[in-house]
């Protein structure tokens, strides 16, 4: 008779979501796929709530017939205490970012770590797994980090700028993955640990466009190494040029923020994501953004 | 860069909404227009929140980036304290049943009586407004009661089954319409009145499916009478049946529930609706709804 049951409603929460391209993306996507799909973006900075206001969210975003919601910076932690289901996944990493709402219970779902995870399988097939320097342990490499080693990664070099924070994950993630070794390390390291490495992981803010530069010294990335980028504004950093003259083989940050879209809208609708597809739009939105940035530095320049 | 700006979202707020066909007439005229459009039922008796939760419920739809909101039962009348602005009409008329959503404020409006207004206006054109009778003075009958005088009823006689409630309403609306005689009235004065009126307007929920019959002895009805009803499930009620075989021209209930949903939609997306596509999808709603009660009766009666 109506629609409704067809349609899907979801939200993003967190600081500072207003302009994520992460909502246009799934919108776009259902576009496609014909279905009825909106999604919101729940920006704590603009709400002037703090991070634990995750919880009432959860409550209304139920009232008024949502259908799951993403979870985003600074609540992917807290998140946690408001849920009655959590796959084995995101409890193992501590963080959820996709909660969907069945039958008024939260289930917890993490995809930044399944979408690194498949992004990194299509995007970078057969890359060697025996040794990996990563950069960055905040939320986001510590998904990284669980998704490769869940891929079979042997030995993982953890470098972060806070020691305590880059001992404690390497301890969490040699505990979930008893079969390989995972060590805290030091920027100072990276010249004796980048010639033993298979490929280098970039999980920083640097290169982003607020941050710009390479995280590391570029005469220490070989062209027999592969380099993924998780930054993706812009979706060619530094890093990810620097790479590609070297011939590396190299995977850049949209992909992973497509494959964990991907994973969250397969959850929220029940229907697959076409991937190429979802990364084509997601160019796209990232061109548009950075036109309008340089017409507005033109604008400023006059 | 996004159809962020032209998304619209919207709730439906009151008990015992989740199977009203509002919402599915909203998406479905948003649908042709090409607009993101989604419209959630927010059942108070589902969520066991009393009435008085509306005020909650309008601060989580603004927190979760609903643009507006419909009202109905029982909340038209509690809403207005939640209310940054109202219109002159929903003021007057003490209900609101669309509140806008904007810039963080929340605008009252009154579509009931504008719908029937506007339906009234096409459905009878040039129907003689000298002398009205009334059924019902609920709420659904204030709003119609204030569209006719403000269509120009000269002589309003009000009828219902609670004598308080009628001469309430009936010195209220005097008050509103100080050129208009507006006078509470009883079921045993209907052979009186019935005689000098020009026609004869139906708000009490006798001839829905639920509360089977007639609203008045159809003798009473002549064929020089206009009848206008508000019931509209089912759209063909007794009262409209016999009025029809008597040759009087007849406004249906589908025209105020079509009229409500046209005028919310303009407000909610600054868009016109075209009447006439919605009352088809209306009609289509409504068929299908008749269908599979006559299919679950049949069922049963295997």
């Amino acid at each position: 008779m109506s629609n409704r049951a067809e349609s899907v409603l979801v939200g993003l929460i967190g600081e500072g979501v207003t302009p994520s391209l992460t909502p246009p993306m799934h919108e776009r996507e259902a576009d496609v796929q014909g279905l009825r799909f909106l999604y919101r973006p729940i920006d704590l900075l603009e709400l002037a709530l703090p991070a634990a206001a995750v919880g009432d969210l959860l409550l209304a975003a139920r009232q008024l017939g949502f259908n799951g919601l993403n979870i985003t910076h600074p609540c992917k932690q807290l998140v946690l205490d408001h849920l009655h289901e959590i796959s084995d996944d995101a409890r193992r990493l501590g963080a959820v970012n996709t909660v969907l709402i069945r039958d008024g219970r939260f289930i917890g779902h993490n995809t930044d770590f399944s979408g690194f995870g498949s992004a990194f399988a299509a995007g970078l097939p057969g890359a060697a797994l025996d040794r990996v320097v990563q950069l960055g342990a905040g939320g986001a490499g510590s998904a990284v980090a669980y998704a490769l080693l869940t891929a079979g990664v042997k030995a993982l070099d953890l470098v972060d700028m806070d020691p305590a924070r880059c001992a404690e994950r390497a301890a969490e993630l040699a505990g979930l993955f008893p079969g390989a070794t995972v060590t805290a390390r030091t920027t100072a390291e990276l010249p004796q640990l980048m010639p033993l490495a298979d490929g280098l992981v970039h999980c920083t803010p640097v290169g982003m466009a607020a941050h710009p530069g390479l995280p590391l010294d570029i005469a220490l990335v070989e062209p027999r190494h592969w380099v993924a980028d998780i930054v993706y504004r812009p979706i060619e950093t530094e890093l990810v040029r620097g790479a590609r003259v070297k011939g590396c083989r190299v995977l850049d940050g949209g992909r992973m923020a497509v494959g964990q879209a991907a994973d969250a809208f397969r959850l929220f609708t029940g229907r697959d994501a076409d991937p190429d597809r979802m990364r084509a739009h997601f160019l796209e939105l990232v061109d548009a953004e950075e036109s309008s940035a340089e017409d507005a530095l033109a604008t400023v320049g006059r």
